[in-house]
């Protein structure tokens, strides 16, 4: 039999640990209190409406009609040092859906970026990214992959995420956002462009981690509709690994380096440009440039080659023609004036259109670093040999052996 | 009495209280869990290693010695929608010691920019970013200020602290960041910038959110040494408002809104130039200016006053003009061939010199938005009048008045 005292110092005991249970799950919960939903974003000036700051774009005439934003559905694939920002930029935004795609787990080595926190090591990229996305707007939809979209089973299930994942199940997302580290996924993205009818395309340019190291980085982006499906191929890389293989770079960990500031830059002007396509406002940038040794950002627009050897690339390219002739004549007159065309009749017959100055490329032209053996930097002097469509010739094989292996998949 | 089976499931209750405390508590830690401090910073390429994309800067010939980072401290004042970027991105790339200055809360309208997460609305700023940037990055050293700078006490704080705060107790800290949102604390700073000796002066340059809106934000630095103490009152601002007060317009909600990505560029630009200036690679930029409606970035260089009505500012214009006459005459020679004054003589004495070609500013010439009456944007069409020399002169009076605000203290 049991004592009453011992009876009590149970229950004393007992309310102790509930106590503690308490204090403890509201700290937990802290962590996880997520705002709850907000059915219409109001303008209204409160310190309590996350929506405040970003309606007042509307009252500064800057935007017609920001509550567009939750219409529309952003892919970002690689959610790395620039894809995490991308998300979070565009969560913050809030916009309508957010797919992302990754394969990797977060690694104390992520630190030296934004957005991952210590406490997520271990987590997969898309799990920590969900997570942390969802506590910060949970007005967005969010739908996350955790596979590697160069594979045949899940080049299938990528392609049909993208055709019919939107906000509206069955309807193709609005953008893809190409945010990967390797030619492979590049090439896969590029790929399902060609395969998707009637919706935007749009990339950020970074093949590998030396171009941040190397102080530059290249966002490009392409609407389908001015250009060709292939675009993504045809953009000239900034930092060109010639006679090596860019795996080989990475395996011997050359290509490691990365800094949070260039992430950081790249992401936001991606965004900014995304947001000023959806949204309609200012002047979207379809290649812009950042060396960041330089402060240096050269600007491009490109044509489409028109002895493209993929199908649906020429199939584009024609419907293109079509849409203009059916233009009033005036209209594509003013276009064709603008466009200086710095070099024609390249191997890949892609004309790059230069929106720098010569005297801008002159004031850009300082030191450059020493690079390892294979590396040349592009973009940092005056182009008087055409040293862009060298740099496209050079990666020419590569490229062709990558379109070749997607197109077999 | 009480009876054994009654016993029993008090210490069955007990059991189970005690594990879910200790997966609540567990939970909880997982929140708080920062790495380990690390010594010495390694360059060794392992996933488990924050460092290692850090130091690799190093192997690709970017940086000699990256480690001489942790030898820094940089006071940020102002931890908004740069600030708290700046901060994060300094953190992470592992700054000796960070001083944070700000006397505002965490609040729901700031989940439009980065960093700050629901869960922390209600927490100063100071604590909310401490807390999160120590978790990112336990080597680093934080002291954090929740006042506001432009008091009389708190002035003499902020400048005891800004003199003395370095890494090294007693020690000045290296840099200042301006992050902050009105020219009273603007002006604050550069008043403490004629006081301390042999520190540089570094300004993130955005006097309203009102820039951002109007898609154009301006970095400006200045070294001591190669300019006035008075710089930033001498700096031409980006978005005018002539004729209403500023205040006026934020009391109005007009000034409200922003974005995270125009946050994130400029932050990472100013890092950018922190991390260039202070481990010595690359051409640091004296004046960037980020456009996000025409993706375009003006770049100058601001030559000092010599009518400045500040003694101090004099005093250091006469000791620099020492210092460069003690200088060999051909490296003098080459830094004036390479200026092109724009235009000279102006009510202010200020030399502006231009980076942008006539060209580049022709090309940025686009579209402007409609903005509310008084508010005119600078640096969007080519300067064939003195634009720039005028915008400054119409804020002559309210900086006057500050600055003599600032000397009654």
């Amino acid at each position: 039999m049991a004592s009453g005292s011992q009876v009590e110092e149970l229950q004393a005991r007992i309310r102790q640990l509930e106590n503690e249970l308490r204090l403890a799950q509201s700290k937990e919960q802290q962590h996880d209190t997520h705002r709850t939903k907000i059915d219409k974003m109001s303008a209204e000036v409160v310190d309590s409406n996350p929506y405040s700051r970003l309606m007042a774009l509307k009252r500064m005439g800057i935007v017609n009609d920001y509550e567009k934003i939750r219409t529309f559905t952003v892919a970002v694939v690689g959610v790395g040092g620039i894809g995490s920002v991308t998300a979070e930029m565009l969560t913050r935004c809030g916009i309508g859906k957010l797919l992302l795609f990754d394969y990797d787990k977060v690694e104390m080595a992520n630190m030296n970026r934004l957005f991952f926190q210590p406490h997520q090591a271990g987590l997969t990229k898309v799990e920590a990214a969900e997570r942390t996305l969802r506590n910060i707007n949970p007005d967005v939809h969010f739908e996350v992959h955790n596979y590697n979209i160069t594979t045949i089973d899940n080049f299938q299930h990528f392609m049909d995420r993208i055709s019919k994942g939107g906000l509206k199940e069955g309807h193709p997302v609005d953008l893809v956002l190409s945010c990967v580290d390797n030619f492979e996924a590049r090439m896969a993205i590029n790929t399902v462009s060609a395969y998707v009818e009637r919706w935007q395309f749009l990339h950020e340019y970074k093949s590998c981690n030396l171009h941040t190291v190397c102080g530059s980085i290249f966002l490009a982006w392409i609407k389908k509709e001015s250009s060709c499906s292939n675009s993504w191929q045809c953009a000239p890389p900034l930092v060109v690994a010639a006679n090596i293989d860019e795996k080989t770079l990475k395996r011997e960990g050359v290509c490691a380096a990365s800094l949070p500031t260039t992430m950081g830059v790249v992401a936001g002007l991606l965004v900014q440009n995304v947001l000023k396509y959806l949204l309609n406002f200012g002047t979207v940038s379809f290649y812009l440039g950042y060396n960041a040794l330089q402060d240096f950002f050269p600007s491009m627009t490109m044509k489409p080659n028109p002895q493209c050897d993929d199908k649906y690339c020429k199939i584009q390219q024609s419907e293109f023609k079509l849409k203009e002739a059916a233009k009033p004549k005036q209209e594509a007159a003013v276009v064709e004036e603008e466009e200086e065309i710095v070099h024609e009749d390249n191997d890949w017959g892609i004309e790059l259109v230069s929106e720098v100055s010569a005297e801008e490329l002159k004031a850009a032209s300082g030191p450059v670093p020493d690079l390892p053996e294979g590396i040349t930097v592009a973009y940092t002097i005056p182009i008087t040999e055409p040293t862009a469509g060298a740099t496209v010739e050079e990666s020419e094989q590569s490229l062709d052996e990558l379109m070749a292996q997607m197109r077999n998949m």
